[in-house]
This record gives C-alpha cells, structure tokens and sequence, in this order.
C-alpha cells in the first residue's frame, strides 16, 4: 500500500482535520484540454478511448499536470455497465450516448447477465491499476459508476431524453419489472465498484444524474434504495485503510436529509443548494462535496476567485469540505479559469 | 362583472373554504386534443393561431368541452412579450422557439422598447375579451406571462437552451447590464399582466420556467427579486373583486420560503416537491397548486386515480389547494387519461 503524499481529499471526506480545502474538478479529464482532445482523436472514438488502459491512463493524468487538483479520477463513461451486459454503447456527434440494443421487452431484462468486472470489464480494471501505479502516490485515485435509476433510464430510452417517458411508464405500470431491472443494476455496481477498489480505486462515488427527474417518494423508492443497497455491499476497508463512498444526486436538493442516512460518507451537491444550508441540514452526518456553477467558470479571473470565496465561507469553518463544480466542467471553458478556481480555492481556505 | 358560476379555484387561491379542489392543467389547450390539432392546422403556424383571437379562444375553450376543469387559460406562448419588443418570434419543428433578432449587444438592449399591451399586443387582449365572453362566468379564466429571468434566457440565447451559457456569462461578467433588461422585461410583464386583467383576466399567474438553473443566490437577485417587483406593480382588485396572483418556478422547490415572501398569493410546485412538505414550509403564507407527475398520465386509470388520491392525502385538510400537473402536459398522452385525473380530483377532495 503506497502512502498518500497528499491525503488531503480522503481527510476531508472523513470529516478529518485539513491544512485547506481540497479539490477536484468533474469531468476534469476531458474536452476543454487541447491535450484531451490530441488523444481522443488518436484514439478514433470516445470508447475507443475508455478501452484503451494506456490512453485513459493518460487522459486521467493531464489535468494533474496543469493544476493542484487533491485527487484523479478515473478516465470512464457511466454507461460501461449497460455496455458489458451486452447493450453495445456507441457514441454519436451532438446526441450524445445511444445503445444498439436498447431494452424493449421484459425479457430483455431477464436475460440481462451480472458482468464479471475482471472479464467484461477488466479495461477499466487494467486502467484504475495503471492510474495507480503512474500516480505514484501523490494523489488518491477516485473510482465511479452511474447509479442503477440513472444506468437503468439510458438502458430503457435508448440513450439520452428530455421526459424519460418510457421508464416512467414502466415505474408507473410495471414497477416490479423496473425494480427486477434495478435490482440487477445494483449487483452489477456494487461488483464493479468493488473490483474497483480491490483494483487500486481510493474513493468511490455514485453518478446519480438524473435522480432528480422524480417525485420525492418515486425517487426515495427507485433511486435512493439502491444507492442504500449498493453501499451495504461496498467493501470500504482494505489494507487498514478506509475507502470514502460518495452520492451525488443532481438536482437531489430537497433530498438531502434521506441521502445523508444512506451510509455514504460523503454527499455531492449540485450548484442550486446553498451550501451552507446543505450544512445546516445534514449536520454532522455527511462530508460536503461542491458547488460551484460550472458556469462561472465563463467569468473573469477576478468573479471567479470571488465565486470560490463565497462558496469557502458558507461552508464555513471546520473540516468537511471537498470544493468542486455542482456538474461537470464544460468544453469550451478556458483552461486558464480552471486554474484560478483550484488556485483560489487553496489560498482562501489555509488555516 | 359576471359573476362566476364556478369560483372554486378562486376561493382556493384565496384560502377560503370551497366544496372540493379545484383543477386545472398546465397546457390543457394543447397538441393532445384531436380538436387543438385541427384549428392549429387550420391556422398554419403555431404564431398564426397566438395572434387571432377566434382561433385563440377556440382552443382556450376546447378542453373546459371534454374536462371538468375549474379554470380556464388563456391560449397563448410565454414570448409574446419579447415578439412584441420586435426579436421576431418563430418556432421549428422539434427544435422550439427561436427569433430573428436576438440580443446581441449591449445596445441591444438599450434600444428594446417596452411593448403598449394595447398596442403591440392587442391580439392577446382581444383573445381575453373573447374568452370572456364565451366562458359566460362558467369559470375564471387564467392570464399569464413568462417571467424576467425566463423571457431573458429565450432573449440571450436566441431560443431554447441546455447550459444556458450566454445569459450566464453576461450573469457573471455583467450583472449590471442583465439587470437592466430585466427591469424593462419586469416593467413590460407588470404592464402586460394588468392589461390582462383589466381586459378581463379573473387569475394571473407567472411562469418562471428556467428560475431552477440559477444557484439560491442568483435566483434571488436575477429571477425573485424581479417577481417581486411585478407583484407590487399588479393592480389585483378590480369592480370590488380580488383578482389572485400565482408564481411558478419549475425547479424552485428549494426556495418556497423564500418565493412564499414574494407577495403572490399562490406558488406553483413542479412534481419533484412533496406537497405535504411544501405545505409544512409555507404554512398559512399562500395557496399551493400542483404537483402532478405530468408522466404519471402515461398510467392506467386505476394507478393514476391513486397518484391523485396520494397528493390530496398529502396536502392534507383545509382550504388553500389547486390540483394541476407539475408542469405541461404532454403531446402524446390519451385525453381519457385527462378525464380520470379530473375526475379523481373532484371525487376523493369532495368535503
């Protein structure tokens, strides 16, 4: 087990004392990188790129190259569950995620397997463990997957969609089907986040991207309960040393009491919440992971700084605090402003 | 002044006791009736049907034929205003609204006139004329407007949006010049609204459809302040009788306490806020209208009679509900459906 140079970010997440407030970027490998985007096009396409270990391996560590970020995170795309169990992910220009065999019919989701993540999913395995031996310790490397209700919309619609009509009349008509469906999802991510873990992964967070399409009870029932099934299943200790779980919900605001109780150590907030109302609220339950609007990153150095401030003081004082976006960073955002954000945020938050 | 056959959803509005609660639905004149298809093919354009008041009044009046619904609205677009000012409104198929001259430059907006609603908008007024005359006091009839903040998204960003990243980046790095279109947009709605009531609406209500993109702090200053400043500017009593006032912010169920302050004697609640919840937060403050699931019409009748029984249950006892969807409806769902909802409503709420 290699000793963290910088254990800053797992500190903050266990609500232990910090020198300063840690930080890391979503979708921090990506786009906006001209560096990226050498790479992806080397690559020839996007899951040609999420395959290939030595390229995600490379892509994970160009931003840490350019800024202070506290932690990596794994180079990968939510929808590579669905991909193992035979769906066929592909990629199209401006529509995002689309699969060749969407489910249609509830045998379609009967046969669905449990994907091994050594063997169907072993890129990403071979990946976390090439990202681990590259980052030489002076990181933590985050892990992730989508969560079973947002891996299951894609699944059901086809790819992405503007009214999820298809599975909410599945929940609203045949709820027992999308629980079978949701059930195996669950399996399925406590596995690969495990192997994840057992592969070198230092955290573990949960992409719920689209939680918040559903009522309070529709949500606590075929989003939350799985995301409370998956963490029963984690296992966060390994070598002696803690493995710090996270939940992010985007637009899970209202929520945020039912999701501190899920067993997570951490909750990711979206840039809506007020954090420090998010504080007020969860108490002492949870780490706080955010918020800034990944839009302000459109401002000048001088707003953005004081954006970050702002954010640094409703959290207030004390540890708990992981400074992020509230989603991730955009394409066209400039690079420059990237290191302001991460800068400032160091800065302002020394004790 | 008729008096109204049906005041139910006045009354509900008003807290006052009523007999049952009352219902409407959020684009019940709409593209999911065979008769709206037809008077919209006849009309040409979606813009051809907005501005001739027979053809606007038909459709106005289309649903109250099939659906007991206890209100009736206005058949119109939220960019009425901003068409008026002269951007040039149009919608593609699939792609939404757009315009052909969009803010581009600060002078742009310098040079943005506010609209006579008389005037510019006579259409609309001779629409709400009309409407009146033809629902005889059988029941209220609802006018409406898109908020500041929403009209300005549709302004800045030439039409339809998903980051929303040029009215942000004017957020960010020019507040001041936002701030200025929104006050004009703020005086145009005030003056537009209160021509709608004194051409004979018996409600109004403001959409502020993209309020939930802005974090707390934004939406305060960018979208509720600007709200706030209409309310005052509404003239709500008119021959002696009130006329009530709603606001709807789809994604604003962080902020009821806050929007409860506002001066509106109603909020409208998308479906992901529990209304049992919101109700707790707003207490005796203002009226509640919602939340169904517009999904949930997807159902049989059976589940969608136990959805409707479940919001009424949770709402709870007393004066002060409105039954609708928590946002519109959509295209594709069976008007029977519509019929079961109503229906359910006015049965199980029956005191």
């Amino acid at each position: 087990m290699t000793t963290l140079k910088n254990d800053t970010f797992i500190k903050a997440l266990l609500r232990q004392p910090t020198d300063y407030t840690p930080v890391w970027m979503m979708r921090q490998a990506g786009r906006y990188l001209p560096e990226y985007r050498q790479v992806r096009e080397q690559a020839g396409s996007f899951m040609a790129l999420c395959t290939n270990p030595e390229l995600a391996c490379e892509v994970t560590l160009q931003p840490l190259r350019r800024f202070d970020f506290d932690a990596a995170i794994l180079f990968s795309d939510i929808l590579t569950i669905p991909d193992a169990m035979g769906l066929g992910l592909y990629f199209t220009e401006g529509e995002g995620p689309r699969f060749n065999n969407p489910i249609r019919t509830p045998a379609d989701i009967e046969k669905l397997p449990i994907p091994d993540p050594e063997i169907e999913l072993h890129y990403v395995m071979d990946a976390v463990r090439l990202i681990r031996k590259n980052l030489d310790g002076s990181v933590p490397l985050i892990g992730f997957s989508g969560s079973p209700w947002t891996l299951a919309t894609y699944m059901i619609e086809g790819g992405s969609s503007k009214n999820f009509a298809k599975i909410k009349s599945m929940m609203f008509n045949d709820p027992a089907l999308l629980h079978k469906l949701l059930d195996k999802l669950a399996q399925s991510v406590a596995a690969y986040l495990n192997a994840q873990i057992a592969a070198g992964a230092q955290t573990v967070m949960l992409f719920d991207t689209w939680g918040g399409v559903l009522s309070g009870e529709n949500y606590r029932e075929f989003s939350l309960y799985y995301a409370q099934q998956i963490r029963s299943l984690l296992k966060t200790e390994i070598d002696g040393q803690r493995i710090p779980t996270i939940l992010f919900t985007k637009g899970g605001g209202l929520w945020l009491e039912e999701m501190a109780k899920a067993g997570y150590d951490a909750l990711g907030l979206d840039w809506q919440t007020d954090i420090g109302k998010a504080r007020a609220r969860v108490g002492d339950k949870v780490a706080l992971q955010g918020n800034l609007d990944p839009l302000s990153l459109y401002a000048k150095p001088e707003i953005i700084a004081g954006k970050v401030k702002s954010i640094l003081q409703k959290y207030g004082d004390g540890s708990g605090h992981v400074f992020n976006l509230g989603h991730g960073i955009l394409p066209d955002i400039n690079p420059d402003n990237v290191k302001v954000m991460v800068d400032a945020v160091h800065e302002f938050s020394r004790r």
